[in-house]
């Protein structure tokens, strides 16, 4: 992190242009950077002021103490916005501020805002004589006690909404804006008595304690639950704090010619180049993001302002223009006159990236380059999935608003608890809401598809079930919820918990039952981005894959090669295990390879599939892993079932239990240590590789097989299990040349890597591994204990097991490639860790000079552009 | 290991000179290397020829075939010694030769050796008429046959010797010497068709099929099991092979004026500068080392051949004077001319070793960096082990000779099974045998002494148990041994297995029932040592101390300080555990705090001991390490005793205990990750530490205190908890300045070192968790399964928890050293792993620049010497 100037709190932007602007999103986070470049660049921004990052890190660190000078800075910059709108805060003529979070990534609905501050009942009754209109100046005042006393003293604001809608109902008025001024005053005298009653204090009418109890409140927001929550899962680590936007109120609640929206300036679920823009009259912001009321769309602001529709559009064009990339954006009309309150880029369906990012090159916005960095890779997971079958029979419910694409099957949870405990369970399940909160992140990020009764396409439930790719069906009016018997209802329909739906959003399919899907197509804007992003890296995508399918299926996703056969998965075949179990159970070596020999025919059918899966690409087999243990029975009666269907005492099964039971497996019995003491299982592996490399080389198969030793910790464990292979392999004839490696994930082999390199055709970093050691991490263990606070309090920048932990488990592979290459120049460099399909970690791969990366079938795709980025980001650095 | 010349498989001694010279162990074994010194100086040695080890090591990597050239070599060699003794090998005036093992690191007794080779029946009938001696001849002709079938085809012995045994019976003769030739004559025919029956092929006549097979046979037994054993025991490893020493025979048995001997040039028990040596006539080697007829002192040969005694005393002077060390020699008489066939340094216990290096340097033999040199740093243990109170009341069964000093108490076990078996259980156990063999090490590894009824002070039991360090007594003929029904007898006393009786090895008496003993006294001799090496040693040496009182033991034995005090052995004592059990199950941090509080006082008052007891030198103490579930009751029963005491349901504990269960609980959610997520433990114990502190400084005590913070893997981790902790410090008035700093036990840690340091006053280095953690094994399991097996196999070079593994753990230090000294130059270093007292693991430190070792109490006078030795290894390597 660069080390910010230390003492300026304050950067101010307005008629005299801007302090900050857009790079500087660590400090002024990303709302307040691109205020100041919206100014800077010309568009129409209220005018105000961005307190840093770092005033919040220092607030924050110093057991909540406001730092020296902040005040005597926010006082001079709010006398720089009154001279400029000539206006006074707190005075005749008041001045109101919103004052809103705002961190360098953004966190959506996260952390606090509080608008319309300033107001008091002397301001209010000022604003109301101003404007002739008591009814906004009151419905403001209301709405800013309610959120001063949510965001600054914790009462929740249910009892305060309550009053209005009390008052609503008293009046019999449905529509918020129909409420008379006087009703609204009224209204706000008995809000300011309940801040009393809940708080023990008066209401502060003091606009200036109301200004920096609020700045303190929002620097506060940055750490409550469910902010350190969705830093967690969205891997945001590394930031100081949420910079506050201070900033002059303007009113989409002033008049029916005033409103609020927000929107996309290309459609975020599919690309198109169409204006994705929601409206909401005589209304703040919030209203729309909350999904409280239905907006409209754009089209009707076309149909009441043509003059402001067209100014919105320019807007857009010069927007995407100047920063290259769709937006997502806030503005607010004011009596017909429009002002923008943010921009940002937009998140983005894995489909919508596509399209966008090649529409814009098309278009002449972007260079290839630059749009391929558009595109966020891990998202292109989402187009790889399968999507409803269209033949297949539908029952369709209803059709509610398509959010985010995709075909979800699921069981229906109505509760975010309820959704994690069925996800738990392992099952698919389909979190029901009226609306969802950032309360329900959580659930949402258990379920496969989420459906809300409220909100539209911008609502929270819309936004984040995109980002997180996830199916996303909004708006669906006509269903009704009963979430304490835990049923919804469409029409006559009753569908209860854990019953099973399926959602289309793609169309806003509701659908009862589980529809069949059939599998991705990959449509040839995919195929452009596969091919652009092959022509630049240099990175070679291989896969893991243990059987013939898995392995063709890769191919399909571009893959160039197996980078990680595990071997063990065949032996837990049904028609195996037994096998494998007398094996283990045996007296002597005699015994072993008896059952050994049963293994071997099966082993070698299972090579033959892969080799001609992977007609003349390189396969990686990787010889027995796992500790013995793991192939045993647990429990008595299947340890009983298991002693007769193999003819031996119970007790042997037991005994052999217990004698292979550890401590700590992870550091055990397992990998090239039983290739040393029990080396008849390796032999067994290695001839059913090379007589499987023999039979499908006479098929005509071109095999290019690689025999990896796991878990080498010393050079002669390699030097020996080296010898004793290919001693065994020049004994076939015929038999196509291999090359023989090791896995490097054990620390010492790193620091050994030269040695070890004396004896390897290829290194394969087994980075799951090497970083559950160099960390002292059991990764199982500690997700259920301290990994998850250790990423939200930022100790870990990210989750090590996701991506690659440069500093200490990256030097250990850095130094292992440099060391191997050292003494053996030819070394072939690769990874096979879950980190291979990661794209920051791929970024790490190219930057350390490996020769490939190995993932899953699915993140193929993912890896191949993400290697093509790590060639752009490295050409950018130099 | 530097590489011998490929091609040069023998290395002559004889009249010509010597091609070897005593530096040359590693290649020629030191029984090759010491037989060429010999023959350059001067002494009397029957000429002959050595075979390498890399030659053994060649055989045995090419499934024993022997390399091109040997035999040519051989051929050449044999005729160089018929030249020089005027004698042919398979003529008739017949050269035998002795055929014996020889590695670079003694293993008495291990390998194989043959006598007489080149006897068959004419060259036998040659010998007997030129010596006109037929008894003799035949008496070598007869043990030749034994040992070959026995060596080379693995024919047992016993019933080649069961015939003899007949045969004397038949003619009603005990001494062997007393069986007539003709007898003696027939005997071998009847021992060659009991050869024919068991290998069915001829016994060879042709000597150089003898010899050739016989060299075979030595080469092989490297790799016999008792031989791989005993290298894992004593840590032997790096070698190539044995060496094979093929000399011409002379005979100790050809009549009464010959004879063999073995002995010490000076006392191996209490280092007494006097001959220590035993001797048979007509007899020949073997027949003194494997205690089956109890030798006379060499007083004997005074009497009986007055001028081959004085030679023998001037070999003496002549060997301590050139090698600068007590020797062990083998010897020969015949017909009263003496022969040398072995020195090397000899075995002594730790009291004899201090003795002789002190003596010498006294008489003007050694330097005192030389003395310091000559001493095993770990045997100085034995010296620190209590003796029996000669106050105490004793029931002396029997007086046998004093063979390695001690006072053992424990129970008795008749077979090394049964002692290992008694060990297991965890009682001190007694081996007690007729005498001794190879096969017995195990059993004699897991007791506490050793008595035997046969054999002398050089017996195998004599030789190995001072080796070891171990308590025993030989000799003790007047006990019988019933192995069958489990007792012994020593005249009407009958003692059983498991009975526990008393061995006290400095005066040879064997008690009954369990003797009180006293605590060691160290002796001036001891003192004189201990100071010559603090004289020379820069590296400072501390203890690992829990207690006050061990930790005043400790400060005897020259500790510097404590490097490691563990917090959390305070809380298992029984009035704590369950307070530490009320805080794990708390259900919230109040829940937590109030449980931690009632264990406040009690860890500070621990802590105020330990800096009573400690005044003025530093104390660091390690914040609590262990994972929780640790302290949780194990098993129903006691879970329902603790629920009871405490107050809770048993539920809570089940729960609690599956909730803390971890699969790999050595990389789990303990050390710093406690601190880190439970904050208010780490609390507690920083405030008991500084209110110890400040206790004990108001009572005169100078506390010089560091906090150790374990398991840090991160820089956030130090920077916060030790924020923390200065914080709460900062909160005391008067409390002494506290230094903070951590343990570097995760690899990650090393790796980033230098951004670790910044906030640490010191390290300390966790080996032996780092070594678990980069060679990625869990001790305990390996211990189980593979440990023993790559020690034997020369995969590990030594068990890497005993001695630092330098090349992989070692790298990491050095790393760690270098990075955090670069940021911090004042930083402390050090070590608190068990390797802090292995003495080749203290040079290492030493050499790495390390600041102290820390080790247990009874370790620290070795870490002393040990320290010293480094630096005089340091300096020669200048």
């Amino acid at each position: 992190m660069p080390t910010p100037p230390p003492t300026k709190h304050v950067y101010a932007f307005g008629a005299k242009g801007a302090e900050g602007n857009a790079t500087m999103k660590h400090l002024l986070g990303g709302k307040g950077a691109n205020l100041a470049e919206m100014t800077a660049i010309g568009l129409p921004v209220p005018p105000g002021f961005t307190i840093t990052t770092q005033t919040c890190a220092d607030y924050l660190n110093t057991d909540n103490k406001l730092p020296d000078g902040l005040e005597a800075d926010v006082r001079k910059s709010v006398a720089t916005v009154e001279a400029e709108l000539g206006r006074s805060f707190g005075g005749a003529k008041p001045l109101l501020f919103s004052v809103r979070s705002g961190a360098a990534a953004s966190m959506p609905g996260m952390m606090d805002t509080i608008l319309n501050l300033g107001l008091n009942p002397n301001t209010a009754e000022a604003l109301a004589a101003e404007t002739n209109n008591p009814r906004f100046a009151y419905d403001s005042f209301r709405r800013f006690i309610t959120m001063y006393s949510d965001v600054v003293m914790g009462v929740s604001r249910k009892a305060f909404e309550h009053m209005f809608d009390d008052l609503k109902q008293r009046l019999n008025i449905t529509k918020d804006s129909d409420v008379p001024g006087p009703a609204l005053k009224e209204l706000c005298g008995q809000l300011m008595s309940l801040y009393r009653d809940r708080t023990g204090q008066d209401f502060p009418t003091d606009p200036w304690k109301q200004l920096l109890t609020a700045i303190e409140a929002v620097f506060r927001s940055w750490n409550n639950e469910r902010a350190i929550e969705y830093r967690r899962l969205n891997h945001i680590a590394g930031l100081y704090g949420t910079g506050v936007n201070v900033q002059a109120m303007v009113f989409g609640n002033l008049n029916d010619d005033s409103g609020t929206g927000v929107g996309f300036t290309r459609d975020p679920s599919n690309g198109e180049n169409a204006f994705f823009c929601d409206v909401l009259f005589n209304a703040q912001g919030e209203d729309v993001v909350a999904g409280i009321r239905t907006p409209e769309d754009i089209g009707a602001l076309k149909l009441r302002q043509p003059k402001t529709y067209q100014q919105l559009l320019d807007v857009r064009q010069k927007l995407e223009r100047h920063y290259k990339d769709m937006q997502d954006i806030e503005f607010t009309i004011q009596s017909s006159k429009l002002f923008l309150l943010q921009t940002r880029n937009g998140k983005r369906t894995g489909r919508a990236a596509i399209r966008i990012a090649l529409d814009m090159t098309r278009e002449g916005i972007t260079t290839k380059d630059e749009a391929l960095m558009r595109i966020d890779a891990s998202s292109l997971n989402q187009l790889l999935h399968p999507s409803f079958d269209h033949n297949a029979k539908r029952t369709v419910l209803t059709t509610g608003l398509p959010a985010s694409p995709g075909a979800a099957v699921g069981k229906v949870a109505f509760t975010p608890d309820k959704a994690v405990e069925l996800a738990g369970r392992g099952m698919s399940t389909i979190l029901v809401r009226l609306e969802t909160s950032p309360e329900d992140i959580k659930g949402m990020a258990a379920s496969v598809g989420i459906l809300t009764a409220r909100g539209g396409r911008t609502s929270h439930a819309a936004v984040v079930a995109r980002q997180m790719g996830k199916c996303c069906v909004t708006g669906c009016s006509d269903i009704t919820i009963n979430e304490e018997e835990k049923y919804f209802e469409i029409g006559s329909t009753r569908v209860r918990e854990e019953d099973v739906i399926s959602l289309d959003g793609t169309s806003g399919d509701v659908m009862l039952g589980s529809v069949g899907t059939i599998p991705a197509r990959l449509d040839d804007d995919f195929a452009t981005i596969m091919r652009w992003s092959d022509e630049l890296r240099t990175l070679k995508v291989r896969t893991n894959a243990d059987t013939g399918p898995d392995a063709a299926k890769a191919r399909e996703f571009g893959a160039q090669g197996i980078g990680l056969c595990r071997t063990e998965h065949m032996f837990f075949a049904e028609d195996r295990i037994n096998a494998m179990r007398e094996m283990i159970l045996a007296a002597d070596d005699q015994g072993r390879r008896k059952a050994l020999d049963k293994l071997k025919p099966m082993q070698k059918g299972d090579f033959v599939d892969i080799f001609k899966a992977m007609d003349g690409l390189p396969v990686t087999i990787r010889l027995l892993d796992p500790p013995l243990h793991e192939f045993l029975p647990q429990g008595r009666i299947l340890q009983k079932d298991v002693a007769r269907t193999i003819g031996v005492s119970v007790e042997m099964i037991t005994a052999a239990t217990e004698r292979l039971h550890e401590m700590n497996p992870m550091l055990g019995f397992r990998g090239c240590r039983l290739g040393i003491v029990l080396p008849e299982i390796y032999d067994m592996q290695v001839c059913a590789i090379a007589e499987a490399a023999i039979e499908a080389s006479k098929a005509g198969v071109k095999v290019h097989c690689e025999v990896m030793i796991p878990l080498v910790g010393t050079e002669e464990e390699l030097r020996r299990l080296r010898r004793r292979a290919e001693t065994l392999i020049a004994g076939y004839k015929d038999c196509p040349p291999m090359m023989i490696g090791t896995m490097i994930e054990v620390p010492r082999a790193a620091l050994i890597a030269d040695k070890i390199a004396s004896h390897a055709d290829f290194f394969s970093f087994g980075t799951n591994d090497l970083t559950q050691m160099t960390l002292a991490v059991s990764r199982d263990d500690a997700e259920k204990s301290f990994l998850r606070e250790y990423v939200a309090r930022g100790i870990y920048p990210t989750d090590p097991f996701a991506t690659i932990d440069r500093e200490g488990v990256g030097q250990l592979i850095d130094m292992a490639c440099k060391l191997g290459r050292k003494v053996n120049p030819k070394l072939k460099l690769g990874i096979c860790g879950e980190h291979g399909g990661d794209p920051s970690s791929i970024g790490f791969c190219h930057d350390t000079g490996l020769d490939y990366v190995s993932c899953s079938p699915y993140r193929v795709p993912i890896a191949r552009l993400a290697a093509a980025q790590a060639v752009i980001r490295a050409r950018e650095k130099r």
